[in-house]
């Protein structure tokens, strides 16, 4: 096998009732998302790299549905493990996930039905990390959404960090923080916990929050704080988005590594389709700099372009090609401070 | 109020893949459907009644948008309990239906995602069934589907159905049987013991198994044990249906009233478009009969006219007109057995 | 010019529901139609013959959508004349033509909403077809629809049989009695004075009434009684279709020439998509065998292969080419009956 | 019944290329709307009351589609009176709106196919008013679309106006000035002269024209003007927009009540998708803020907030929730003026 | 990779006007498809097996495009050789296959656009056949259509069976008679003489030319002179279709073996969809049931049946799932004579 | 015939996936386009003129759907010369082009398939030029890309250019660069060198390089240099385009004749929907300003306006009317320059 990135999450079934709103639509297109799956099929489809997801899905047609969008995404599907279904879905699921766009005062909306899923059942011993991280993988990419979808995938996270510390696999971790998922169960303080406990074997971390304008001192200060309290962290990085509506941000990213700061281009009123999945583009463009060992700096504008690139699509996933993302990148005017 | 029938039953999001299949879609065009319910919006839109139908939603896009399909088919909105939603689906949620329809030796298929649906948590004391009736509601339409959705739905009926006997509501039980429902809770024993429990309360019986062709006498000796058990019970009618390939039935009717039986028109090689809710369709036509007064084979006669009707539009609901069940059913050529 | 023929009638746009009904759609595809036109549509795109459309359209959007649809039909649009448009369509309006195309035993339904047309309006003095006539046209198809229209429809076409007669243009009539035109302005006994004036300059007339099944003998004392009450009539041909369904016809056509009399092949069965239009399809299968000087059962044949195939794609106008046509009416088994 | 506002105007069947055009389209999305009825459609779906529509369709396939949209709408169709069709519309007809939503420096454009309609022919005696505010209603609007639609429209609003003052029913009243409605009967002077007649029974007003960019004085004398003339005037609002292309507007509003004028938010290119209904969010989110007993200045800013949003859509109608109308309200910098 | 089944040919986009045609279309569906790639992309989702695909495309956006398709089919990528495209098709292009499937009279249609494509100018020396099959692959899946590409794709496939034969790879050829690839070429004969030269590497031959209806007796005869001149030919098998119209088909398969002949169940009037793909779907059912070892009668049902179920849906290849093969197969009424 | 304007030049299949890309596209909206082609299909749909083109196709299903589209465009089809398909694209083929618009920083990207096509096989012999414009054609617009299209186009538009010199047709030449024609067979220089053997015959000539922004001085004096070169050149005129992102150009124009230079209304941050075609629409727009004889400002207000508008609708043709470019062209704040 071999492959360059694992991820480890979820992969919904996306309903998209295009430019209409979910709550009057009669169609809807559908796309697979998830994520830490985002970034896995964009590793693959846009750069080049091979990659897998680890999940679980219920062997029912809207699994057979998301297996076929997962294979068109060219991620490997080998290491999905399918559940039966009991007719009904009162056991076991599959993650369903209506969004609407927005357009311009209306933004974006939608509602995840994701409750009881496979993923979400999936505990350490049910699958053996040490295995597949013996057969040579590079990468293992998961975060926060899995860590809120149950009181047990922490658990399985922190096997996975174990085994992937183990074998020598960078591991990165997206903290996106979901106020559904925490409802009731602890919200924010406990999501913070986990996360505080899981990015001790992390070594790539995405989405800290930041202030609005970004200010570089308080973000370096603040990555410098995460490293002392988290010992194997050698990267902070996350976007820096303003949206004046549904289709109009301010688009950039900034990053930390080893005392080091890169400003990605600051891109003004960009124009978007569809912001669902641009911080997992940011995320799988910087991930592609790392694996390629470009400079900092590189890697946040790999990220910034790929990520404006992904929302220029409908769709969670990226359909930008390597060729798109490295001339974006490259008529950047991004800025490193040292 | 004093609507003509109130039904009482689950009402999903249809997700329909139109003439390809749902595990290979891009694209799902969305209906409502229920057993119950489509009782209801049939004797609303095509049969000029007043209905209404007693369900719970969550209350999020999902529901929203299975409130705006129950708009569109004129069934009172009034009586459906939103329930409020966490956000992610663990503790509430809306019944889905991803069915396609099939193609000649590719028989339909369907997943249905209603576990832990907000229906299924209804319990007697959530719905005021005695101030309901008090309004003169004329006809209680329920079902097999209902009833299996969970351990407390049972009991919902059954308070709905004594509710009715007390204000004189005519009530009438469509038994279909999903294996789904009752695997690994008891399977048909299960369900028929519950059934059983709830004929008590019923006038009019739908769906009685038969044999494929029906024997008249075999039928009529079936509905008079049935009669005797339940000695409230006095109708019992079935469709016949043989199915050659997806888009080919025989298709006809039988029923039983007060020792009379009568066949409706045995329609060979009917063109069937998407079968979804053509029993629903003779139920509808068939209570349509009897709000009427009309005699039984006409009962019979409109059922299955309007049935063959149901089935040459897609999804699962009816989207005939009176005049057309007129003319189909007067064209028949059923026959009373007395 | 020097046009192969020029059709007399009204053009509508037809608006198609495609697989769903006009009072649920919510989408509709268009295409143009009008019994006349179809005619010279056909001639021209399967056939390979040259020729226009007379006719008035109002002067807004949806006129000149019909200009546009009629274009991709090939069919002169210059002998089309433009109503000035009053915002609001109080005086002149195109006419619109709701269509369904029915499936099994649901059948084909339509609303024409074309009232106070502009074709309605054209009177005599408005078409110099003298001057058109005098460009050397082959022929001139019209029919009992356009006589309906309007009081001062009639009097139009009597002034163009009598140009076409005096300038040797062979001139052909469709019956085509449409009920909802005569409601209410004496009916059936109306429209047949009406031909029976008309009939007076017509060479070919179609759509001439028969029994199901046709009795040959029977067809041609009939026809024999027309030749003898319209000395200038030279053919009497027509379909005979029997309908068991929405998507299944038999299928056949019967012709009378100088005392010979020839039956297409009987096509039992026939799968139909969408039967409007399949008359006009005949018609103009028939025109070409006459214009190309072939057999009367050959033009039988070609009418009828044309209007099968035309029947196998949605929209009034047939998509047909003439290798196909030629390909089915030389694999037929007509006969010749003198 | 008691309806919280009832709507007499049109309902027509709006056909929509998406961002195609009329004259090139191949199919059309269909809506319902019309400019009284769409407040009605809105005070039911985003704001929660009980409408009704004072209307006349034509019984064709047509008008029970309109119908079926208007029950997906929630509005009470049972005031709709039903015109027998004669099969194809020499005598009534359904209104028909062929709208494109135009882009960039190509405006919208639109022909309305209207002429001779049902409700062009509903005459006083036709809707029994003072049976119907009888039981209730609690507001009632309508305009200068319907008064412009025939000669006999104009006695059916007094009619329905002066029972409204006689059963308490607040009154309001679009100007809604459209050229086509009075081309060759009048023009903008006829106009104004109906409406003069009309304004008689009316307390709120909207659409006044005001001067781009508005000036506030000018406009509080203007309003005082009117209240002078119309004393039973208590309101008088409107939007201000300025179209810098057809997807990007200024817009905002301003209103006046018994001498306080309120300025809704100053919106600066708005993103808009469809323009078509934006007056008529802005009317009925004011209505809802007049209905809830709010301040004028949050009733302007509701009106405007709800227009907005309506823009961001397809179709005619409004598909805003009541949350979205909240938020985008009270995000704005409005002002008072005393 | 260890797959097992590589099928060698060429992959074209498949360009589908539904049920309209090619030359009115307004748009189109895309699929991708190819006699030899259908087949392993069948055996790959519906029956489980590892395949890949031997071909070569141009490296452009419609290359990509068909990657993405095949993706999505399962099958192995990585043996596509990808040429530089000069942008604009002067030396080398990709295949594209417009058809449409035809109704009723009316057959499918189509032009295939596939002149000097990448796959027709693969030679010997591009692929490593040796490496490939030392990795262990089961088998090798050729035909007719690739040996009709190009003067040098016969030697490519003459490379590939000799290097299969070496390392003992069971392969397979689909006689597959296209006359337009001879057009010009040689027609018929030369077809033939190509054929004759690559069988004598061919363990399983497809497509042998059968009687209508077939005789089993001389099929055995036919068979036994195939394998008395081709000395490693083990299995000869066939479909046997007779067409009434493009949607209905009596439906069979025979196939020898070693002295034994196995005979299909007959599927008389079986409803096709699209008929595109019906025979790969038997070879690919086929393949399955000698992969698993199968006796001949289970492999001709499994390839009979999975043929019929492929033909019931859009697209080349087939959306059927393994039950639905297995189910169909196992209610047939096939044959052995021995 | 006598039409106002032939062009010469290739008319491609458009395969359009609205806002998706090509590389992931499921289906495909299609258009014809070409851009010579597009000049006289504006010339007839929009302004009113009689147009026609002279181009080849390969009769094969694709051919005449490319016939269908040209038809509904207007433009004569008699013109056409139709080659023989082989079955299969080796000899000779149509031409395709896949492009996407593209969308905010995500430009527009395509592949034209356009190698080995009917009109790039047109020699001299093949067209009667000299009877055509015998027959009194008002001008013949023809360009770059067919130049660059083979080594015979050249030769068939000197011959074509010739023939006009002798009836005083007069010429149009739209420079159209487009490297990939080139790519391999010389590059720039090449295309240069055939551009100035052509301008030898051309009286007007579009798409000169300018500066960005323009200096009206520096382009007058290019255009004076260009006169001096090629006597018989009076107009030179180019647009002038800066494209912030796919959907945000400045757009404008600029044109000299005989030592005149008129600039046209700068548009600033123009809302492009589909870029392709502007230019064309240009040309079309300049044109027509001088068949009617307008000033030169007029000239480039009408093509600056109509490229505009153009670029407003999807696909490579306009679907603007007159009134339209009426309306914006005058509406505009050009200047001239003496």
């Amino acid at each position: 096998m071999s492959l360059d990135l694992v991820a480890l999450g979820e992969v919904m079934l996306r309903l998209d009732p295009g430019d209409a709103r979910v709550r009057t639509a009669r169609s809807f297109a559908v796309w697979e998302g998830g994520g830490e799956y985002n970034v896995a099929r964009a590793l693959r489809r846009c750069f080049g790299l091979s990659t897998g997801i680890v999940t679980a899905l219920a062997d029912n047609e809207v699994g057979r549905l998301v297996e076929d969008l997962i294979l068109a995404g060219g991620v490997d599907t080998s290491l999905i493990r399918w559940l039966p279904y009991d007719g009904i879905g009162r056991t076991v699921r599959n993650g369903l996930n209506f969004v609407e766009r927005g357009f311009g005062v209306r933004a974006p909306l939608g509602v995840s039905d994701r409750g009881n899923t496979a993923v979400a059942q999936l505990k350490p011993a049910d699958v053996d990390f040490g295995a597949l991280f013996a057969t040579g993988v590079g990468g293992l990419h998961t975060g926060g959404i899995l860590a809120g979808l149950s009181d047990t995938t922490p658990d399985l996270i922190e096997t996975a960090l174990y085994a992937a510390r183990e074998h020598g696999v960078r591991t990165s971790y997206d903290l996106n923080y979901r106020p559904s998922l925490w409802h009731g169960r602890g919200g924010l303080t406990a999501a913070q916990a986990v996360n505080r406990r899981l990015l001790r074997g992390v070594d790539v971390v995405f989405g800290v929050p930041t202030a609005d304008p970004v200010d570089v001192d308080s973000f370096a200060a603040h990555a410098e704080r995460l490293a002392a309290e988290f010992p194997d962290l050698r990267v902070v990085a996350t976007t820096l988005r303003h949206a004046y509506s549904a289709n109009c941000h301010d688009w950039g990213a900034i990053a930390w590594r080893d005392g080091e700061v890169a400003v990605a281009t600051h891109r003004e009123r960009l124009a978007v389709l569809d912001r669902i999945g641009g911080g997992d583009g940011f995320a799988s463009g910087f991930l592609y700099g790392l694996h390629q060992g470009l400079d900092l700096l590189s890697c946040v504008e790999y990220g910034a372009a790929h990520g404006a690139l992904a929302m220029t699509t409908p769709g969670d996933t990226s359909m930008a090609t390597l060729a798109e993302v490295r001339a974006l990148a490259e008529s950047g005017t991004g800025d490193v401070i040292r």
